[in-house]
């Protein structure tokens, strides 16, 4: 050899040394908002089984498959899931145009701010502030609605727009798993074209990966033009039971890795957890009353109750906020 | 600049042209199967528009859907569509566990080899021989089903596994899409659990980028484990003002490009020639009964009467099998 080529190749050598360090400091890295311990090491320690080629646990590319709730796994659900707030906004905008509203349930207790009026109403009240709300208008409308109310809206206890109330932690473990040859997906109880409009931008997760509840809409002309009309009635439930039909009807695999934090996630995590080889089921739990919430089993919104038990016993990862993130938001100091 | 520079540079300037001819030559056999002409230069002009940065018709890449039928449009659907050849295949399998069938209509038709009797009963028929082999087993099973027949069924007229009577000027149109940055998708009204096993090896087409019709699922404990059982109830049925209705809930994007052959296709079409900018829309008209099969208005099996009317009106592409294919299918010689 030369000395020129001793010195090319020293070059490279250091090149690649530097490279090489570089790329794992970024992996170290990936995950900052995580503190070191058992959960931290039960993530990358699963992600390095499951890439590591020619090992025993190696999964190919194709199958690397994680869905994510939404609603308190990663996003606030506190103090009512967003799209509630978004609901009762809706209501207050529309009232002038419905004079009955005044004096009609739920519509007179979302007015009233009488949340327990609106509540005796339950389901059946539920099915009619949404068809009031998400229906009657074509897809695109309905999106720029969502889009025009999430540029205004504030969270009432951080002051900020709903879509910076995102946990950061889980923002680095999408990116993570996405640079590890994943395919993060959104599995929500929540309307999939209510998220769809932000979730790309906030999470970096398409519309074509959001798999979320659903009312119908119908194909007619709108001024003209082929559109699609919302309509007033419930096409999918994905939740609890719903999220693994979910899974299978828009995905057709089912995942290696799922995460959420409350018993509507429980048969997501069930049916990830039967399949073979090495699977990640994580569930957050929310013990953060200064940062975020501290809420479980009794809350009415994202309760954590039955799931726990199981991910306990099971030995799923469960985060404890407060623990394991050293930062909950992107806007935490 | 010095001699070795100047050497340096040849090197690599004609390293880049080089690159380049080959690059622009590979974009060229891509479509080698369509024959030059109108309908080849109109797709070959539509990519090269939405693909020019900085053009006006550009396209970013996450914008780039592309959707697909699947019979007729990339596969056979004559003398009947394979899943109906797969649906009278398992009558017949299960006949004897069902001895009441001998007697009873839709079954006693399919057993006898009536197929007016069969036609008779209608859609309740069809219902009822979807519901008998469609249903009562897991989504794996059902899976397996479809690749076990698969592997054994011949198609009458060539002879061969149905998923090489896939057709090739469409595979390699598919790829050319890939290649510009589309993502492609089957929106069907076959049923999606029979795509879903065999379209990526077929088109390249992974399970999540299917989208069909569907019966009902319910997650249930199967023999232990948590796992989703098949249902004899239609969940969803994705043709004609369905498959809009379809592309929106899956994909939640309007594709810019559209691919069929029958007026089960037409409002998708239709939705994606509304969108803004540049669209194309594409139908194959069956025009070969020596290479494949000569049809379109009188036809069972993919009829295209309005959706070709409506196609001639708008001047989409209406591809012509005898004369703008040089090859049917990768067999043909």
């Amino acid at each position: 050899m030369n000395r020129r080529s001793v010195v090319v190749s020293a070059i490279l050598l250091t090149g690649c040394v530097w490279f090489t360090s570089v790329a794992a400091a970024a992996q170290a890295d990936a995950l900052a908002s995580w503190n070191d311990g058992a959960t931290k090491k039960g993530i990358v320690d699963f992600v390095a089984r499951v890439t590591k080629e020619g090992g025993p646990d190696f999964v190919p590319v194709s199958d690397r498959i994680a869905t994510f709730d939404n609603d308190g796994t990663l996003w606030v659900e506190q103090p009512m899931y967003v799209q509630m707030a978004f609901v009762l906004d809706r209501v207050k905008q529309l009232a002038p145009e419905h004079p009955d509203w005044k004096t009609t349930q739920p519509f007179k207790g979302v007015l009233d701010g009488d949340m327990k009026a609106v509540a005796a109403t339950g389901e059946k009240g539920l099915v009619q502030l949404i068809a009031a709300t998400h229906s009657g208008m074509t897809v695109s409308q309905f999106q720029q609605m969502v889009s025009d109310w999430l540029a205004t809206a504030r969270h009432p206890k951080f002051q900020r727009p709903y879509t910076e109330c995102i946990y950061q932690p889980m923002v680095e473990l999408l990116r993570y798993l996405r640079a590890n040859g994943f395919k993060t997906y959104i599995v929500s109880g929540g309307g999939v074209e209510f998220m769809r409009p932000w979730t790309d931008k906030a999470y970096g997760i398409p519309p074509e990966q959001v798999v979320g509840s659903s009312i119908k809409t119908r194909f007619e002309m709108v001024q003209g033009k082929p559109d699609l009309m919302r309509l007033g009635e419930v096409n999918f439930i994905d939740d609890k039971e719903g999220k693994p039909v979910g899974i299978n009807q828009f995905i057709g695999r089912r995942p290696i890795a799922a995460f959420g934090n409350s018993d509507g996630d429980q048969q997501m995590l069930e049916w990830t957890a039967a399949g073979e080889g090495p699977r990640l089921m994580l569930l957050v739990h929310h013990t953060d009353a200064t940062r975020e919430y501290a809420y479980d089993r009794q809350s009415s919104f994202g309760k954590l109750d039955k799931a726990l038990d199981e991910a306990i016993a099971k030995h799923w990862v469960v985060v404890d906020m407060k623990g394991d993130w050293n930062r909950v938001f992107a806007f935490d100091k």
